[in-house]
């Protein structure tokens, strides 16, 4: 996780300036009080079809909304209240991110990271530096450790992390998360001793004695994870406004929230109360509950001028396919036994999807595996019936899809909500879990595209990093950042640049039925922009990658400035 | 529970008018650009040290705060964008109940009322009516009924339900609380057979043969209760736009919550959110938890133009004196056994007070018998060392108090909250709880403004009926409504009607840290006012308690109106 950039919020504001009418000449041709000019720029955005429209400057009224593109040959207001000179550079829509973990991104950047420690030493340090510089938490939680980087010829132990903190519990996850290291205080805490039994589907690594060492495996890990307390008010706002500043730095202006738990949307209001709320969040419940008992009968309005919304809930319909988790029409090539696990039987997933459907909540369903996106395309098929309109159903990630039921996304304007990081990432893995034919419908983007399908692009943070020109180039490349599979895996479903960027704005913006809203700088849109270090379209896939934001704008106002 | 007196809400605005500048002459004196004039009155209001203060007319402005009150010298603006011609009437400033329940007084307006049936074909005929009208609930929840005013000499039963309602669970609780009589679906749905046995503390009504009859009595009640599913989401907001239709009739512009859960809160935020929040709500939350959950580090910002903030939490020190659970310093009276329960012990007491003042949330405690009422007195002296400032501490109830406990409210200013018409409820059994002995500190609002304490009133509804009129009648007579006891209970406890006034305003404000926003109608304090049918300054008490609502405004909006 990269560093947590936090510049002063919102410094300087286009919208909401005060007017002070009487030293100003009215301003010819801008009907508005208030204004503000960006000019200067090499401007980009997608007009609501999908097409490129370039201009050089851009026309802000008081709400922080877009009133007028302007070309270099249109007159600009002389006295706007505020300018700002792009310098020439590329300014772009702010990005969207279409499925995130908002909390979850900020619990992780807020936690101690051991990934690309060298050694024992190394992570000893970094914890040595953690802690005293994180003392409101009652616990130390982090992870990435990896004993096989480090040389170390065994385990890490508690005495290990003893020897750097012995008054505060220590949970360690390791980065594979298959594994939790504690400290000897979490142990006692959690009442973990010599006589501590190995539950079913896990391991307590012991000594020659019996006597536990701190490592917990697989399914012992909940032995000690559930001694932790839950986190507190303080750790939610902190963890919310870390991830914040993370997306804003990456260029994100808003992002869905996928699975909003009642304490997270809390957070969240607690942000919007105080005058925090940069970010622009569309929430999607954590299940029916947090549904039900935050939004009550029906979505939210939006709320801190269009910051916030609960428009919808999440399901599960199946697992992920490293786990082996994502169900599978046929057997894992890697395990002739298994096909994964469909989380509910077909009746009970209408049920909730109707439930929720019934109230007008938008449904988005996690689905992995073939098998799971087809049990969510018939309910989607079947619940059509009932529940007419805008629906804009939406499935999450459909990595795994069987070829003959790409179409039917589109049959019923279902959204293909997917990640490109997670083509890149998983590659190697998709081809053990599937073998080589039955990869057609393999995070087939472009095959959705041509299907006419709704897309919309996301990262799946802390999943994936949250960065969006990475996620692009994934899309445009099919490759990983170290150029791997040579050519691009798949490279029949590589996008154009214009392609992806478009399931990053405007796609992702229909998604979340923000489309009115953001995704694009067309007029009557927020001003939500990014200036950035170049210009996207004019380099190669490499350098795309390594797009750096400099200003990112929600409503008129910066909200993120790279210092 | 009196009907629910709905007007079409804030449909007549002096706040937020918009201005047409051009077709109106600059308005002399008065600076504002938006205002509303209310003239013709006769007004009252407290100033903020309690002095009653005459005027006849009020000017709003934009924002729907009062910018000055006029004498019938006073020159009036010619052109106020609106003005309300009062026609003589009186008028008040919003009163403020310092504690109540909001969704309780909104659930029991929505529930079957069986209160005042003189027959079970009486009781079954509001059933038939009831059920039809009431169709979004699952089950049909009510009370009120006494089989000794239907003359029916048994016990009513399942099947005297089953003859109106067989397709819904009923569950109808008795007038005292002490039995539940359930329909067949309801003990269907909860499992209830001839093999269900009586728990501890409860019995099971059951007819010759050994099968449940219905009736379910003290502990057992539990058995069909639990059976009921929770609320639904709708029937929350259903219960907060009840409850604050009526609270707004009875001429009530703030309240305080006190013990809000989060599911009251989402409600209260949705009606915030949609525009429907026309009452104040100042909300205290329903222990730790949901303070935590909601306001997170510390007391919520004001929200939606100052109708809602999450200010502190409310614990309980003991129970209630009819049941015996209020704890008593010496045994009760007609229990010489018993002296209540205690609900913590001194150190639990003082750590969930002291978890809740380190976050300055505001802390309120009921504490009912003597001996809670100094246990509370003894925790927040002690707190006092630590938390300093404006903490103002509040004591729920303050019934019976140790004579010599009494001065120890003013030593760290902490607020009585207190209920004039549990009083003239309760005098009779207070009497035979304590014996006339111990009677000195009894309600004793009278004892505690002489010591300087201060002193807030409330109505505890749905315990009581919210109508402040009733309490003001109460407070300075110390009878009820029929006039009993002759002279009023403990008669030196009467308090002036400008004293019980206060208490009601200025002191209720107080107490919920709101003074300098209601309470009073000096300048700068929002435009909650009401117009009532006489002058209670001009009448006699028995009068004073019929007064009726006749307008009731909130933040210079029409928030009710009667029809």
């Amino acid at each position: 996780m990269k560093a947590v950039l936090l510049a002063g919020a919102a410094s300087l504001s286009l919208a909401g300036a005060p007017l002070d009418a009487k030293k100003r000449a009215p301003v010819a041709e801008i009907p508005l009080a208030e204004q503000g000019l960006v000019d200067n720029v090499n401007g980009y955005t997608l007009d609501g079809k999908g097409a490129l429209v370039r201009f050089t400057g851009l026309l802000i009224d008081r709400d922080g909304k877009v009133v007028h593109l302007l070309k270099s040959g249109d007159t600009r207001p002389q006295r706007p209240d505020f300018k700002l000179d792009g310098k020439g550079r590329t300014l772009l829509p702010g990005l969207i991110d279409a499925h995130g973990h908002v909390q979850g991104l900020g619990e992780q950047a807020l936690s101690l990271d051991l990934t690309g420690t060298k050694s024992l030493a190394e992570a000893q340090a970094r914890l040595a530096a953690y802690a005293p510089a994180h003392t409101g938490s009652a616990w130390i939680r982090g992870g990435g450790w990896n004993q096989e980087t480090w040389k170390l010829g065994r385990f890490p132990t508690a005495a290990d992390l003893d020897a750097i903190v012995r008054d505060r519990p220590i949970l360690l996850e390791r980065i594979d998360g298959h594994a939790t290291l504690a400290n000897s205080a979490a142990m006692a805490a959690a009442g973990i001793s010599a006589k501590t039994k190995d539950p079913a589907g896990g391991r307590i690594e012991r000594d020659a004695k019996g006597n536990p060492t701190g490592l917990f495996v697989d399914s012992a890990r909940a032995l000690v994870e559930q001694a932790a307390p839950a986190r507190l008010p303080r750790e939610r706002d902190q963890a919310f406004a870390a991830a914040q500043d993370i997306l804003l730095a990456d260029g994100i202006t808003a992002t869905c929230d996928m699975g909003t738990s009642v304490e997270d949307w809390e957070a969240m209001r607690r942000a919007g109360d105080l005058g925090r709320l940069r970010l622009r969040v569309v929430s999607y419940a954590f299940g029916l509950e947090p549904a039900l008992a935050v939004a009550g009968t029906g979505p939210t309005p939006w709320l801190y001028a269009g910051r916030l919304r609960m428009v919808g809930v999440k399901f599960y319909g199946d697992g992920a396919l490293g786990s082996r988790g994502a169900a599978l029409k046929q057997p894992y090539a890697d395990a002739p036994g298994q096909k994964g696990t469909l989380f509910n039987d077909d009746a009970k997933l209408k049920n909730l999807m109707s439930r929720a459907a019934m109230d007008d909540f938008q449904v988005a369903v996690h689905a992995i595996g073939d098998a799971a996106n087809a049990e969510v395309l018939d309910a989607i098929n079947e619940l059509s019936d009932t529940y007419k309109g805008d629906r804009r159903w939406r499935i999450e990630h459909a990595q795994i899809v069987d070829v003959k039921d790409l179409p039917r996304f589109a049959q019923h304007g279902t959204i293909a909500s997917m990640q490109p990081s997670h083509a890149t990432s998983d590659h190697k893995m998709a081809i053990a879990r599937l073998g080589p034919d039955r990869l057609g419908g393999a995070y087939a983007w472009k095959a959705m595209l041509d299907l006419k399908v709704p897309l919309a692009f996301g990262s799946d943070y802390p999943v994936e990093d949250p960065n969006p020109f990475a996620g692009l180039a994934d899309a445009v490349t099919r490759q990983d950042a170290a150029g791997d599979p040579p050519g691009g895996w798949l490279p029949e479903q590589k996008l154009t640049l214009t392609q992806a960027f478009a399931a990053f704005t405007i796609g992702a913006a229909y998604a979340a039925k923000a489309e009115d809203k953001v995704g694009s700088l067309e007029p009557g849109h927020y001003a939500d922009f990014i200036l950035v270090d170049r210009d996207p379209f004019a380099v190669d896939p490499a350098a795309l990658r390594e797009t750096k934001v400099l200003e990112t704008w929600v409503g008129g106002q910066r909200a993120w400035m790279k210092k």
